[in-house]
């Protein structure tokens, strides 16, 4: 095969210039690998003049991606847009009704429409891949989709969004508060436009929901992710955590359980000893668990301009070798709704709260976890000097009803100030 | 397509038997992500009579492996036997003569013949897969082939022989000798029949072998590789090594170089506390480091049924979803004879030597190192009873020649008794 593969670039930000790069400077590299040289014909973004730093003029350029989507001399539409709706989704879907291969790097857009995009795309023919879209230069979801194929998978978690792991790090490193930290990350361009989609969870809930789909056959269920992110934690978990032996980190889980599809993206403790506890800033990780290969650790940069552009050459080069997979590892049609299952599994967990310095006030709390059916392991209340008292709780294994059931009840009482924080201890 | 995916399989061993399990356990989720049914329909090993947990009764028996390798009905013949030449040989070089795909786990074989076999393959049409071959269970042959394709690979580094890290950690944690620690390793069935394969870095080498080919698209040159076996560490050795923040791995690095391809299976000191230094037990773990994706780490069970035959699987599903590729991610008449570089990148190295007690002895050594050209970042002489003294040196950065040379010196004078034992301090 000789015929060059044609791409057409959408989005001309940090990973579309990154793509180009490689593109221009390894002609000859890719061509070898490939076996068919790889070209880009026509690329489109919001401005047109603007310095990216690459040579766009022997390109075509269309100011509107739809069209650039459609034309005849594209083969492979290559959405860089970002959004999960709006042009993005406008153009994947006049590519794939024009019958043309799709690579995305946009998780949002896949977690909501995932599901519709990937059958428009089988029933057109097309292909529909997005390795860029989760943990950055990680090739996870070829280790998934692939490299694991023949397992059932039992167990997916991650740390997939590096700006939290960032934040959290920085927490604990440099003794500083949440929202000092916070701060920084803006003022280092390390947040999205809507931080909340950092912070809360959102982005990292979108790619464990893509990898859910395919370990599990399951059809991408984001809206089942429960969601909850690290705006609450505060410097003292961090130090109880570490004297306890543990590290906090934004966690994904996803497993299939007896009750259903369970998937969190949530701060959790694990083993300050383990691979993913020691896990430093903007570097992600991925813990993928097979019935076959037991235990796979993938550790990398989740994001920036090469790691992510090598991950969407990935793609690019798989279509050119000729490599036609289905979006989630299977076809889409036969992906199976899944059951979701609210924290399934049984887990112990951390509870910090702070309680009114009254008589009773610590008996109120016991009898509350006890008539909910959890019981204490470990507790600690700290002298303190306000009118209320931090004190902190691990308890043994329980389900999350049965703490949430607890939660409630503390708030009823009138012992405890605010909303007492609760974190999951993951084994991992 | 539903056409099934025919498979031979020939060697019943631990392998073997773990990859019919899955094809007879996961036939509907092997057909599902496939695309096509999956079916065993001939299978062949040097004993019949012999129960190995899983029935045999459909399939067609052979015993000799290039008559099974030759059958009308097999697409793909699956090589379990191990041994480099011999009957696996043979039998692949049947398969691919008769136009057949062969997927093999055989390190040995593809390191001294890949070269010859790729190019038979490719002249036939036929695929040569190897993904069970390097590292057990981590798709890292997938990894390195196709995620990091759009990479220049600057260097990859392996801890690829769990036996090896079994023996160095457990001396470690348990503080026994060398000799003792082989013994239990011996007993618990980790080595190979030949112990020189595992302790001796070979089995190693020949997994690092194969990823450098595919890394800077090199001819397969088994040859060429340094290599050093750990038999000569000792526990003061890694005593000294966990005292200055270092743990000993035998650690496979490839690079190419200014002066040519850099290929190293040898104990090194890393620091404990990088991915690498904290590897514990049969673990494997490789690193890959590309221009554009930065470091990939990927850790996983090196070895074992399960693991080993979750990688063959990959293969397997691959080429039922019409995957082809080539075996070294490129045709194989087009890789190119790397120039072999004897240690070209400089660093640091930890000399461990017994000293004469004599006076002047350890000016005498000083002097050799002086003449070599290595300077010296740190020094220890130990208060001893016998006559000899241990004397441990930490060098600055130096070429593995002036070292080499440094060391004859040593061994020249009348000061130092027996060989020293120099290890190489890589950063990872």
């Amino acid at each position: 095969m000789t015929t060059p593969l044609r791409l057409g670039i959408a989005g001309l930000g940090t990973v579309g210039a990154g793509v180009i790069k490689i593109v221009q400077r390894k002609a000859n590299l890719l061509a070898t690998r490939s076996g068919r040289p790889i070209e880009i014909v026509a690329v489109s973004a919001r401005t047109r003049d603007k310095d990216r730093g690459v040579r766009l003029g022997d390109y075509a350029w269309e100011d509107d991606p739809v069209a650039l989507a459609k034309r005849d001399d594209v083969d492979v539409f290559v959405e860089l847009m970002g959004g999960s709706d709006g042009p993005a989704k406008a153009a994947t879907e006049a590519a794939i009704a024009a019958g043309k291969d799709v690579i995305t790097a946009n998780k949002a857009m896949l977690a909501l429409h995932g599901q519709h995009l990937a059958e428009a795309a089988e029933a057109a023919g097309a292909a529909l891949r997005f390795e860029a879209a989760v943990a950055g230069g990680i090739p996870v979801v070829k280790a998934l989709t692939e490299g694991l194929a023949g397992n059932d998978v039992t167990r997916v978690m991650g740390v997939m969004n590096g700006t939290c792991n960032y934040i959290l790090t920085r927490m604990e490193t440099a003794g500083l508060p949440y929202d000092e930290v916070f701060k920084e990350a803006d003022a280092l361009g390390f947040l999205e436009a809507d931080p909340t989609l950092d912070v809360g969870g959102i982005d990292a809930g979108h790619k464990l929901a893509l990898l859910a789909s395919i370990a599990f056959g399951t059809r991408v269920d984001f809206p089942s992710v429960e969601l909850e992110g690290i705006e609450r934690i505060k410097i003292a978990d961090i130090e109880q955590a570490a004297d306890m032996g543990f590290r906090i980190k934004l966690l994904g889980v996803a497993q299939m359980t007896g009750r259903g599809l369970e998937q969190r993206m949530s701060p959790c403790l694990v083993p300050a000893n383990s691979p993913l506890g020691q896990l430093e800033g903007g570097t992600n990780m991925v813990v993928l668990e097979g019935d076959s290969v037991g235990q796979i650790v993938l550790r990398g940069a989740g994001a920036g301009e090469g790691p992510t552009a090598s991950a969407v050459m990935s793609d690019v080069i798989d279509l050119a070798r000729g490599t036609r997979l289905s979006t989630f590892g299977q076809p889409a049609r036969g992906l199976e709704t899944p059951k979701p299952a609210k924290s399934a599994v049984p887990a112990p967990y951390y509870i910090r709260m702070e309680l009114q310095d009254k008589p009773g006030a610590l008996a109120k709390v016991a009898t509350v976890l006890g008539e909910a059916g959890v019981s204490i392991d470990r507790m600690r209340q700290y002298s303190h000097e306000q009118v209320t008292a931090p004190v902190l709780i691990v308890t043994h294994k329980t389900t999350r009803e049965a703490l949430d059931a607890a939660l409630n009840g503390m708030t009823a009482t009138n012992v405890v100030a605010g909303k007492p924080v609760a974190i999951r201890i993951e084994a991992v």
